[in-house]
């Protein structure tokens, strides 16, 4: 049985500012109605004789994990949650040893969560490929056949034809342009995808001998894991002492069976905007626009605007114009990389807008920041059919709560009063106070919150269904 | 005794998404903290022995005007309300007719409001130059000494010399770029600025003798005008009659008494966001960079961000990026003329972002419409001292206010009541109510309408102060 493993703890910086920190890249609907991450899961879903996925992922996107294969109506996956990124060979170990409580035999089919496969069928006819040679211990990386001398991937030399397969050659670094172009000009180069295909049990067995640390320290943490509602906890202290490494240097380029199943299949890593634009089906004058977008006279843009908001462009080309709430990113589709800079700079200027969007999603819902002054923030908040917030008090702020849609009940202090459609309540600074969705539609209400100081900081909390008191 | 005249009917519409038929570009502080009006204003009330000023502007825009002049302390101005736009030659002769009431020697000084003048001591050593001209039956106009081979302006050619002026020998239409190399060669042409100065009476003689129509249409629109707190309402009905003309067309280019004053005044008609990037500071990357904006490894671009939003840019050079809270445009420097090509679509597609921002102005303060969804909507409404709504109600919505700053006086059906920071009152349905601040320092409150239909026009006036019932 294939075990299909999903490396979600990306954080997705290229893609800002519509990718962040607390929202990043692969659980955002990048390419159609569903996100990355969702159509990785749902691509792995349909190959022939798959158990449900291992996802691995950052404690911070657990609620998205969990949230996103509910909708999907995926059971049965286990959500591994890593205290810290320690990049892909302690986090594919983890999933490893997950793998093997299920089946001492399985076969883990490794993808991160963040790709774009356009072409589904030659994607399960390489998977197709792989399995007998996985099978046969075998450790298989995935190479897209190169369209173009890509400088931003490393490659892989194929070696000697095996069965469905060939021997891995070489891996060799991100290359300069010139060195790209004999690459392709050779034939004999794929790209480094990030994909792999093994069985757990080799891959233990080969990071035990090349990564003995990270082997060492992966089997404690995991060994001291909590399952917490749908989650497998790792032990923080213990996993952290891992070193930090990829599989590519820990495993792939010191084991003697590493084997590469060639596929062209539409793949992107979509690693900026340029590559979005790319992959994307475009118009007559080359351009990708979403959202509310008037594009005069412009060429081979990818423009987005965010809800409300009109993006006009006049006699622009090459340019990548990403709009959201609270930021707009223009830049020249050639330095689309260079976003990363940008978020540097953020970060070093201690901004919130590189970590959040203004609508933050949360285990019960989301609110969205919709309006800030001196003494007062205005807040649309939206709970889920049966969720509820926790059970807290403020010690700045009082509180007045409108319902524009839904049922809400609210309990301050002693009492529990139910409010439907256009009812407000008032929460005096200090109050006991929790809100719930008891109907089956979603609440909204307006929150007026008023006072000398509005940080999210400024909460006590007393009870929570989502284990954060 | 010279009286400004200040001609303030333009739409602006080349700079838009700041500039918008509501609040057009020469009430916006464009370059500085005061508006491009404002600054005229004051401009003219420098020169030496002036009168009150006459504005004349279009009906939508009396309350910004009387706002922005109480902001400026100046009193005794006269407002001239267009009924719809004629262009300048019936503008001017409105304007006149005001002016001889005042005084039948009286020296107009006619001034665009949407100009900006870098050097005002050059402008006002100008004005002493024409008064004496003007005075002696001139009709002077303003001839700026050309900077570069502008095809955006017309050009007027210098005749023989006056005592302190030039005869007019020619007016010419805008050039193509190889003509106006050769008016800028030649040294004999200057820029037509649209600014004049003359009697008003020689104006008005003039008109007679060369645009009869228009002069008998605004002699009776004139004699039937109505007195409306600080403004003269002008009779709809005759001044339509008027035929629309400029007054370069209408009198300049046909009397033989034009005369031309050139200047050099660090002049700019600011007509795109290019003409207001060339004439801002900017920094040794020749970028003008505005409210919250970061750029990188960008150049000679104007930027600026709207409150609440960062904008950033990355490799991007010679753009304009305008930013406002429910549009953004992205033009390259170059095509910025043709703002108003996409203004023009805005319009044939009936989209409101060329008429209104987010944020409405009214004579009793502005609101805001923060947020919106299928059933409500929410509004920061902000109340001047002393100032009141209209007694009202509506037929499809219930509104809550929750007073975040300041103090509310409420009317509701037979209840007026007081509410401070942090107090909330419901509106229902079809209820009469009125919202007065009563208070020495602006009240600003947060409005959550709900209903089936949330239009502005869901309004019945029953009583209002500022005469809109």
């Amino acid at each position: 049985m294939i075990i299909p493993v999903i490396l979600s703890g990306g954080s997705g910086t290229r893609l800002w500012p519509l990718s962040r920190k607390n929202l990043p890249k692969q659980f955002l609907p990048l390419a159609g109605d569903s996100s990355l991450f969702q159509q990785t899961v749902e691509r792995a879903s349909q190959l022939g004789d798959v158990g449900a996925p291992i996802v691995v992922c950052s404690d911070d996107h657990r609620f998205l994990v969990a949230e996103q294969l509910l909708q999907m109506k995926v059971g049965g996956a286990s959500i591994i949650l890593e205290p810290a990124p320690r990049n892909t060979a302690p986090a594919i170990a983890l999933a490893a040893l997950q793998a093997l409580q299920r089946d001492p035999d399985a076969v883990m089919l490794v993808l991160p969560a963040d790709h774009l496969i356009g072409d589904t069928a030659s994607f399960q006819h390489a998977v197709e490929q792989a399995l007998p040679v996985a099978t046969n211990d075998w450790l298989v990386t995935f190479g897209i056949r190169p369209e173009a001398a890509e400088t931003g991937f490393g490659y892989i030399r194929r070696g000697e034809a095996l069965e469905h397969a060939f021997r891995v050659a070489q891996f060799v670094e991100k290359p300069d342009a010139s060195t790209a172009q004999r690459y392709v000009d050779d034939g004999g180069y794929d790209w480094n995808s990030g994909m792999f295909m093994f069985k757990a049990a080799r891959y233990m067995e080969e990071l035990d001998r090349h990564a003995p640390a990270i082997a060492a320290a992966v089997r404690a943490a995991f060994a001291r894991a909590k399952s917490d509602l749908d989650f497998v906890r790792i032990d923080p202290a213990t996993f952290i002492a891992s070193p930090e490494d990829s599989i590519d240097y820990a495993v792939m380029e010191k084991t003697d069976r590493a084997a590469v199943v060639p596929v062209s299949c539409g793949w992107s890593d979509i690693g900026s905007w340029a590559a979005l634009w790319a992959a994307a089906d475009k118009d007559d004058s080359g351009n990708r626009l979403e959202g509310d977008v008037i594009a005069i006279d412009s060429r081979n843009c990818l423009v987005r605007s965010s809800e409300r908001r009109l993006v006009a462009t006049i006699g622009v080309d090459d340019l990548v114009v990403i709009d959201t709430p609270d930021a707009t990113l223009v830049a020249s589709r050639e330095r689309s990389q260079d976003v990363k800079k940008l978020v540097d700079q953020l970060k070093a200027a201690g901004r919130p807008e590189h970590v959040f969007h203004r609508k933050v999603y949360r285990p019960w819902g989301n609110y969205d920041s919709i309006d800030m002054g001196e003494r007062f923030q205005v807040k649309r908040i939206v709970v889920k059919p049966g969720a509820a917030l926790s059970l807290q008090k403020h010690h700045h702020r009082a509180e007045h709560w409108i319902v524009v849609s839904g049922t809400a009940e609210v309990t301050r202090d002693e009492e529990v009063f139910l409010l439907s459609e256009n009812q407000s309540t008032y929460l005096p600074l200090g109050s006991v106070h929790r809100l719930r969705n008891v109907g089956k539609v979603p609440l909204e209400l307006i929150e007026v919150q008023s006072g000398s100081y509005l940080g999210e900081d400024d909460i006590v909390r007393f009870e929570d269904v989502y284990g954060r008191a």
